[in-house]
């Protein structure tokens, strides 16, 4: 039997994942499960948008461009005209198959094997998964919940800068933390990204849904940054289209985009359905997207309250996306969230959380947290903190 | 101005790409450019494809299944039994978005940085992309024009094997010879394989375009390759939707499976929307694929023979796919074809064709080659094989 590679052999499996299958006996048991573990909103994909594939009249799906569909890429520069970056044009894109291919092609462009991406934790477990795949390695620069997950001292990614570092990947509003990076800390990673020449990527997918007024700082905002860094970004969240897969890779670096363009040739083009689907999206979209905010403001602030209510409980407020951290009275919440699904239920009802530990570089770091999205109508993210408080008063009695 | 990857600056660029800009500005001269040089079929896509894209009534574009939706894998499997591989199931496949992320999937789960894929070549050359990549080295064992691109002496495999090699890939038929290997060849490579403990990856995706009553051979075919081999797949040509994005990676092996599974859940999903398209598109299908294959055998039947009337071109007759490969009478078919786009027209029409050498790992052996696809209809290959004679006439009197 042959073997598999080791860049197979270290591919970190997700933190979610293994739960699956408890949630699936818990299911089939008759147990109802509330999903708060994943990102995947109820939330209804724009109308006009899936009304375009009713208007599609082409015989033949052909390839697309492999930089994306012109008339595409315009609409995404007029959006990131809107949001204040006028300069950008539609050559400053290539569409993707989902943010995580524009991922992919941002370390393929600066990262060989070896070399090294800093980023601050907790982070998206899939950051460790692209890099792993690629041979490279991520380095952790802490955050901690007493912060809310507030910026590191920007010493302390000095500390972690080698000559095989090659960028630092930001979440901006962040999954799983929720924080809203504000400027004066991105012009902190802005300035040691000029000393020391790296790039920084800036994965900004959850730009519309911050809350409370604040306003979402691209990485693109930093003139002197032209050259150094990438944003990563995609309508999945945005347009709650997650199963389209569409993102795209924007730089204003030619040098970059030509090298990202290379790799978006040899996979041939991204899928022109979502393409077309997107397009539509962002036709007059403000009432949309004004809505879903309100609409996540209200979970938000429901849900990190009543966590809140819970003895025990820590859960900074989130500025922004969908997601937050909770610490929980509880030892291991890997343990707790098995024992969730496999040796509790609530009158037939349980809930399902993604323990932290997947989200840092030691998983003993985050073994008292969990990650929960705002993903359920409020009804029912009241219905899943009550039944979390009740199983952790019986957990502890255990 | 931060350095890009070497993987990045070894990324081969596209034989084709190099010709794009001299073809655009003929259009913009106002001449008409017949491509043969591109597999973007004109035929249309099933329209019972297109109509399941009206009757989308869900309301979220959710993520699918890392795996595939069990929908679509279920029509998987049963085109898989109807094809005689009886024993595959919905379990066997990861869905991916193309036959590009299939072969991604198979390079990265086999092979490490610095490891070793044998292919025949000429090779459709974004094997050599996705290899470089992922930082892996192509072997090429070298087939000829004269033995119409059969399989070369498996001695000459068996010479490139080091214990850097992990796979063997081949294209059956070939992209971009049009070669079938036959059930004998396969057993073959099937020996070695199991001898050397390898894994034959083969790219299947042109399986049903295969002339004059042939029938393809799947790897999987021999049992004893169970452990040992992995199918790449795609719809993309089977239904001509090359821009869906939808392709497959089937193998009866666990172990792979398992590994292109964390490949696969890092990515989140694939395509949704392309799902639901070809999902309908295998149903019901056999007329359709007569139909195409008709029409390509009539293309064929007729581009080979016109270029063999034209004194000093040989042509093999290709058994399948719908390329195939030329010798000229010119020194170098890539000055030739940048001619053709540069200062030729004949009454302001002109042909762009692929110049072979990006099929080789030595450019200088496909030199004196080109690659055709005969995805244009029949008046237009006559028009198009009408022209590209008058040229090399008046080439070779400059």
């Amino acid at each position: 039997m042959p073997k598999i590679s080791k860049r197979a052999e270290h591919m970190p499996a997700s933190p979610i994942r293994k739960l699956v299958p408890f949630s699936i006996t818990a299911k089939q048991k008759g147990i109802k499960v509330y999903h708060l573990n994943i990102g995947q909103p109820d939330i209804e994909t724009p109308e006009r948008a899936l009304n375009a594939l009713k208007d599609i009249h082409t015989k033949v799906l052909e390839y697309s461009l492999s930089e994306g569909n012109l008339e595409y890429r315009q609409e995404l520069a007029k959006y990131y005209n809107q949001v204040g970056y006028t300069d950008i044009t539609p050559r400053n894109f290539i569409v993707t198959n989902g943010g995580s291919e524009a991922l992919n092609f941002a370390i393929s462009v600066l990262c060989d094997e070896g070399d090294e991406i800093i980023i601050p934790e907790p982070y998206y477990a899939n950051y460790n998964g692209f890099s792993s795949a690629l041979g490279v390695h991520v380095q952790a620069v802490h955050s901690t919940i007493e912060t809310g997950f507030a910026l590191p001292d920007i010493e302390e990614f000095e500390k972690k800068i080698t000559d095989k570092t090659k960028a630092i990947l930001i979440c901006n509003p962040g999954n799983p933390t929720g924080y809203l990076y504000s400027k004066e800390e991105l012009q902190k990673l802005a300035n040691i990204a000029i000393k020391h020449d790296i790039v920084i990527i800036s994965d900004e997918v959850y730009r519309e849904y911050v809350y409370d007024d604040e306003k979402q700082t691209s990485i693109l905002s930093f003139p002197e940054l032209a050259d150094n860094c990438i944003v990563i970004d995609s309508e999945s969240k945005r347009y709650s289209m997650c199963g389209a897969r569409i993102g795209f890779f924007v730089t204003r670096s030619e040098k970059l985009l030509h090298a990202a363009m290379l790799f978006a040739q040899a996979r041939l083009s991204p899928p022109l359905l979502a393409q077309i689907v997107a397009t539509e999206a962002h036709k007059d979209d403000e009432a949309y997207i004004t809505a879903v905010r309100n609409e996540y403001t209200k979970r938000r602030n429901l849900l990190v309250e009543l966590l809140n209510e819970i003895p025990g409980v820590i859960c900074p407020k989130p500025k922004g996306a969908f997601y937050c951290i909770a610490e929980l009275p509880v030892d291991d919440t890997e343990k707790f969230a098995q024992w969730l699904l496999e040796s509790y239920h609530n009158q037939n009802e349980t809930v399902m959380v993604a323990p932290a530990g997947g989200f840092y570089s030691d998983p003993e770091l985050g073994k008292k947290q969990v990650r929960m999205a705002y993903v359920l109508k409020e009804e029912d993210l009241r219905r899943a903190v009550e039944i979390l408080k009740d199983a952790l008063t019986q957990y502890a009695q255990q």
